[in-house]
């Protein structure tokens, strides 16, 4: 098994040196009592040690178990079932719940950081609660006052689960086409029927009862995206009083046999005239779900950062103690039979690639988190806006970017391993294939690509991107001129201008040449990602050095600036392959037309 | 199971029209009569008959049912043993073995081709036979006269199998650590002791006897890699007459669960005073092994190439057929009820990706493997130098390339299925799962940055490299100025002169900043196949011109063209990244000191 401990060293440097977490949510009123360091310390000391407790030594018995289907019934692996159970008496999946139903109401921040904590211990097991987020948020945020008393309190003490159930075989991304049917029953409920695919937590002996959030059509809708409803259908009916009555409609078939998260049932679900409620508008279900699918891609963005920690970690003991070959510049440990391979070159390189990537995917999936909860606490209107415009710019960015360095760095952690990489007792091949589901779930990153560049960026016509512009820009003129960190800032302030650049560049295509402008929305995703990246760690480099200038001894502070360092000399080179294929001739990418595509 | 067919077409283009393999082959007399399109052709033919019918269905079944392993005894997947008799009855395992042994005297591009074909239907299958080529090839060349007449002819014939046994459990790439001893016997044999792992078909069903190339120290033997021997090792020991007598000392203890190729046997095998030959020389068993060891690279690096192949074909099947939103320019079939996702901008990105690697691939693979046969071949010492120096340079770029390539080709496969890529039954997340091993094992990518920059560019002082850059300038000289191909042609030339001043700038680190030398290798190495890649892909998209030219309407030749363009146009950006890399500051590389690395 891996090593791991919670990085809380790193998680408190992003919370409260980086973000300042105990001023910010001081200025609101619901969360001004909740968000100090006397609460916030020992939540994450209780969830660490839940995590590397009771999830981790179940992470490779999931992997090698996986979960089991037998007559409708799905018997997660050993362990899982007790481990949620502690989980509720922790009182962890009530704490972004609001307190009319039991809930903790913390700030999403906090949850933030327990989930990557939890994710880097046992993806599989944490989506089962991460989920019911899903349906919680959607109930709360559209559900009626009977829906909410009746759903929310036991998915908010964590005793029911909920799923979301959007995908069928024939339609991922497009959910357009998906056919699944309402029909109204005489009661206002409604008799749903289709085959619903991917459907995670589907179905598992963990809750008591399963709340899924369904997509389905109802008679005489529109076709495409604006025919579509939303609707709660529980596993098990309720009685009047609520409590758990027969079993509905709704069935497991079959479990999918995956890459990886293999402790985690991905179901396909039967819905055979099961009773749902609708929630929310008729034919309005998509633009329901707009808010909560942001929320669920900043939670796979975290997901990617908790592979990358999880990675880097084992890699970084590994490098440690594995003793291969001399050092090229002469024997560092002579006597020892050889050196440890932390000394190659090579090996540093990796290391340090991982580390920058984990530890900026940090920075990033907090940072949009604080704009998630602004967005919720803010009564100014401007305040609210401002955050949610920076949210809906780098959510597709921070979803897309953070989950493909997760796939990196994993892969890095295996090569780190050498032939030992590949072998599952040491746990590296397992992170490598539960990460890769992150760019595909929630929006592949070619589907966020799309939703940065046309959506956001040209759809704002570059105002939400000069939103972030203007910070960085007014971030760099505060700090220039004073020191160590002045390369960076230089730097960074020529990035930000060849973003601007690029975005009119593209801009300029757009709507005459829109294959050309879909041709280069990676690499403009995969720019913005890193200038993103340079922005947060310029930021923290600034910090720490302060701490330096301050006095402190902690070599923590020193390691951060060099890091930062590492990222701007040997990690921001990758933007000028990003900007050359944005701005160099995409013709050859529509020469060859789609018949001329064969391999016989 | 995912589409598969064996790229005929696409080898014979290699084959013949880039190679033209008749009129090289036929300046030797030992392959003028066998390296014929009449006999080639034909062989090709009936090779991917076997692999789609008999190897291909059983590939899943293979990654399914993995091998077992009791008291001793490895069991294959089912229907292994069956295909494995079908292939000896086809002839296949003598294709290269000289005909004094039974062999069919081949020279390897053939095995080359076939290999190909044969890991893209089976990668896991075809190790089992791959294996015994380093057996073979290691006795053929060290052998005593009654070694090979002992050993030769069944392993030749197939009836019998080989492995390789190098690595121990501490001992990966740094093999001066070997442990495992070897005690003179008094009748001239061998008594070997010690653990092996990561033996691949270490142990298996197939075959009727193992013949097991095993590394180890005579007692007093120098330490380090100047004292390792090497021995033969039989499973079965051999009665006077070379039958099958008793079992020797040596079984399987463990099979390793692995991350893919689960169809072969990768075994723990435990050496208990097995009784052994000495092969070669006393304590240079390494330099018996480096011939070896290139012409398993070049077999690695076809499995990259054919995991590439398949994933490619996979993909493109489903990316004409699923049905996905409409085009971002307008509805491109507008009866359906979605557009095929072939027609989105960065769906086809991906294609065009994995179509210009894996052909590049190909063609760098067969063009590397006509080296391997020249050096064999030749009888004008100058000719056989040049051969074996080109393969020298060639071959570290060739593994590491075109297996990373293979990574991130599987990559772009999963990531075109979106979902459907994480679920096994499509056959996307295998292919990525057993590619994935290529970049690890017969020395990591790492490894091969360092054998090319250190140990083949300054080690040569740059001779090396000039044989490759003055074969690539020639031929730019002779076909620039000529049309459609101009803009590649001149693309390339600055890519060689700036290959070659790359070079320079590092060799003048040379020996003082050994640690930055190293520091900037992968990224050598990378630029270094970005090039050769431009160089077969010019040198492609010429041949396919010339054919256009002369008339031919096979749309084949045009799509050849267009996919060179896409290299050149959309891939070649890569080179920046890797050129500022190996240019700019190395010291963020060295900042921190091991200690500093933390995650606490």
């Amino acid at each position: 098994m891996p090593m791991y401990k919670a990085p809380l060293r790193d998680i408190n440097f992003v919370l409260s040196d980086l973000l300042d977490f105990e001023s910010l949510y001081s200025q609101y009123p619901q969360s001004k009592e909740k968000m100090t360091r006397e609460i916030v310390v020992p939540y994450l000391e209780v969830a660490s040690e839940f995590c590397e407790k009771e999830l981790h030594p179940l992470n490779q018995i999931g992997d090698q178990q996986g979960c089991k289907l037998q007559d409708g019934v799905v018997t997660t692996p050993d362990g899982f079932k007790e481990a949620y159970k502690k989980y509720i008496e922790l009182g962890f999946p009530s704490l972004t719940g609001k307190e009319a139903f039991g809930g903790q109401e913390f700030p999403g921040l906090l949850w933030i950081a327990i989930s990557e904590i939890l994710t880097s211990t046992n993806w599989a097991w944490g989506m089962y609660s991460g989920l019911s987020h899903g349906a919680m948020y959607t109930i709360e945020n559209h559900g009626t006052d009977e829906q909410k008393t009746k759903f929310l309190t036991p998915l908010v003490s964590g005793v029911w689960t909920g799923t979301m159930c959007l995908t069928e075989s024939h339609a991922g991304s497009d959910l357009g086409q998906i056919r699944t049917k309402a029909v109204p029953n005489s009661d206002g409920s409604y008799a749903i029927t289709g085959e619903k695919i991917f459907i995670s937590a589907g179905e598992h002996d963990l809750s008591e009862n399963i709340i899924h959030i369904v997509l389905a059509r109802l008679p005489n809708a529109p076709s495409g995206t604006k025919g579509i409803s939303l609707f709660i259908v529980p596993k098990f009916n309720l009685d009047a009083d609520g409590n758990i009555d027969s079993r509905n409609g709704v069935t497991c078939s079959s479990l999918e046999h995956k890459m990886g998260i293999h402790g985690n049932a991905t179901c396909v679900l039967n819905f055979e005239n099961a009773k749902g409620f609708l929630i929310g508008p008729e034919n309005r279900g998509l633009n329901c779900m707009f808010t909560f699918m942001n929320s669920a891609r900043v939670f796979t963005a975290v997901q990617g950062l908790a592979a990358s920690e999880a990675s880097y970690q084992g890699a970084l003991v590994y490098a440690k103690e594995r003793l291969a070959m001399r050092s090229i510049s002469g024997p560092k440990f002579p006597d020892l039979p050889a050196d440890p391979i932390i000394e190659h070159p090579a090996v540093r390189n990796m290391l340090l690639t991982q580390k920058v990537f984990t530890e900026g995917s940090r920075a990033l999936a907090y940072y949009l988190s604080t704009y998630v909860d602004i967005a919720e606490l803010a009564t100014d209107e401007s305040e609210k806006k401002v955050a949610e415009d920076k949210l809906a710019l780098l959510t597709p960015i921070a979803k897309a970017f953070i989950t493909e360095l997760g796939v990196e760095v994993a892969k890095h952690g295996m090569q780190i391993y050498g032939g030992h990489g590949y072998i599952s007792e040491h746990g590296m091949e397992q992170i490598a294939r539960d990460v890769r589901i992150s760019t595909l779930y929630e929006g592949t990153t070619e589907i966020q690509a799309i939703d940065l560049l046309i959506r956001k960026v040209i759809g704002s016509k570059g105002s939400l991107l000069f939103l972030l512009t203007d910070e960085i820009q007014s971030f760099t003129k505060e700090h220039r001129g004073m020191g160590l960190t002045e390369n960076m800032l230089s730097k960074l302030d020529l990035l930000v201008k060849e973003w601007l650049d690029l975005s009119t560049f593209i801009q300029n295509k757009y709507p005459e040449n829109l294959d050309e402008v879909g041709g280069v929305s990676v690499d403009y995703l995969y720019y913005s990602g890193y200038v993103v990246f340079a922005y947060l760690w310029a930021k923290m480099a600034i910090v720490a050095q302060n701490k330096i200038d301050q006095g402190t001894q902690d070599e923590f502070y020193s390691a951060k600036v060099s890091t930062a360092q590492f990222y701007f000399d040997r990690i921001l080179p990758r933007t000028l392959t990003h900007s050359a294929l944005i701005k160099s001739n995409t013709e050859s990418l529509f020469k060859l037309n789609p018949q001329s595509f064969k391999f016989d």
